[in-house]
């Protein structure tokens, strides 16, 4: 009576592109169940940055189907006593350590998960180290949770769990208030004020100030400002974003996560 | 009467590795076609560079059989007037923006290319975004290719597209003369002097010259010199290539993509 | 009465993550045989260090189950006389160049490789480059193997190869003497000093010195000490580690590969 087993499982790890941990993962995983079909998300989230992996999984997970198993090994916590979380819905699942790091993921796909503990030892690997729990811990249980291993099977149900601080953000009539939450490669700055609310007031041209920096280009798309302009738009994200045209906005203006947006 | 469906999609982006946005294209392309067979080529595709994406493409999409759709989203015009292109011939298929970055690898595998342009909304995921077709357009479409639809559906076929302009290279009876095309990441400088051109030069002995710079040894392979060497050879790819073994001739020569190289 | 042929082919290279050599191999295995799964491991070893290679696969080889071919192209000798070898065990296949970056590896698996050179032109793709055997020896071998090609035909057996200089470390009743082997992409420092061995001497509270700095506290993991903080710990591959909680110890203590270690 458990859910389908997940055809596919994905890896987002900090442990850095090419690395011998994420390689160490995969041989557990392949060598349990040698026909699971294995995705790499991401090896690049910033060590133990727990915030920006959460920005990650929000941004990418909702995208994929149910039958995908998202394995998460962003863990500052590894080998104290906190939880490895094992978190469904219809539409996901998700291992993940109890950091928060999965918990917007799954508010932005808007169904309330059904949570449990990863505690049971009989399906890790052992000796179980006191510091790669990726490897003898998640690997392990997801490989077995591909091959139909109940999530029941895997501890008891949880509660409560960690969330991460939801970041400012107010809106009023004529005035929203939020702050950068995540610089992408390219030097965007996303901020978490919705597009809905940028829009409803876009009307009355307001001034947006990030920082000490006020922005003064409205686009649609980055192609229709010069290179070199700084521009707002609203994201594919559904989000306020402050971008440099063919360039970083995060290093022309000095800026990154935490600073705060105003539109007013 | 279209085509076998592609039973690989391959991904080559400028998003950088381990992006969010490649991981919400996988998540597309899996929620749509389960059991599509995703091939990463490059995220590393410096930003917007569509230059380096064409040598990039040049270099390794004839090595591919047929059945393979080769998606690529290195799209500095992304929500302009650009157009996404679908180009087949009978041993490649490619997705591509409509600026030039896939011709270089169709005319190096020698056949003409039947090309469509992609204006059919049916096929993309709705609401598009102004500013990530990749997601939006591309990996849809990308998937549902990989389910059968037909490339007659996208959209109408199209007689002209963008090309890039091609390098300087010029040829006499006793003088190359060429630029750097591109630097690999060991800091080996590719020139555009063909290798059979050269070895025709090479019994007389010529000099070769690199920007100021004069190389004054030529090798088969790497090994031949010692470490430190400045050495000039025809590469894997059959072009002649300026190279430091053991070493980084971009570095050492302090030169760079547009210098101009000289054999005479 | 050959081996079952391998399902899984996973690639290690020092080409760079994105690399168009990469994208080139995967093309020529794909091509030959186009159900082959293919699984990176990293590309992202640095350019031509065959010991990084040695200890990169040492970690995560062992984790892998049979019927799994590890091509390896860290190749410094690429064009010169050195031969590729194919070695196998009952847990394992490799393909590598000779130079000793896979003999860790298998001998941390414990048991005796059955060696073969790879000489026999016939199963190459022509013209065979001088400077990317990768492309025209290591994948169409690979590839054929995948495909059931059995590994007595690639070339006569061998008994002598290229094996790494082992690294100085000494054990005697109250001393270990040993060396810095790794620095991974958190700065943590991996030893070559057995965790067993370091067992046995900490009852007696030894000092811990790296270069010339004394490490005073010993963790089981990460979560014990505060951030900031100098530790050592047996890490999860079973050896002496010096860490910086939260931090690089080998940016902080400005150490690295060689560096001695004294546990006394």
């Amino acid at each position: 009576m458990g859910p389908t087993p997940p055809t596919l499982v994905t890896l987002t790890t900090d442990f850095g592109e090419g690395s011998a941990y994420v390689a160490a993962m995969k041989g557990v995983l392949l060598s349990i169940n040698p026909a699971v079909r294995l995705i790499d998300l991401s090896h690049a989230i910033p060590p133990q940055d727990v915030r920006h992996a959460a920005h990650f999984l929000a941004t990418c997970l909702p995208w994929f189907g149910p039958q995908t198993l998202h394995v998460v090994v962003v863990d500052p916590g590894v080998g104290t006593a906190r939880d490895v979380i094992h978190a469904e819905t219809d539409s996901t699942q998700i291992l993940a350590p109890d950091n928060g790091c999965w918990t917007p993921a799954v508010e932005r796909m808007g169904t309330a998960p059904r949570v449990r503990r990863v505690t049971e030892p009989r399906h890790w690997n052992h000796p179980v180290s006191a510091t790669f729990h990726g490897r003898d811990i998640f690997a392990p249980v997801a490989a077995r949770l591909s091959l139909g291993l109940s999530p029941h099977e895997l501890g008891p149900g949880a509660d409560t769990w960690v969330r991460l601080a939801t970041q400012t953000y107010r809106s009023s009539q004529d005035r929203l208030t939020g702050e950068v939450v995540f610089a992408d490669p390219f030097g965007n700055l996303q901020t978490n004020i919705p597009g809905v609310e940028f829009q409803r007031l876009a009307s009355q041209a307001p001034t947006i100030r990030v920082g000490n920096h006020e922005v003064r280009r409205v686009v649609r798309t980055f192609g229709e400002a010069v290179r070199g302009s700084v521009v707002a738009l609203v994201n594919s994200d559904g989000f306020l974003e402050i971008a440099e045209v063919g360039g970083s906005a995060a290093r022309g203006l000095g800026v990154g996560v935490g600073t705060p947006v105003e539109v007013a």
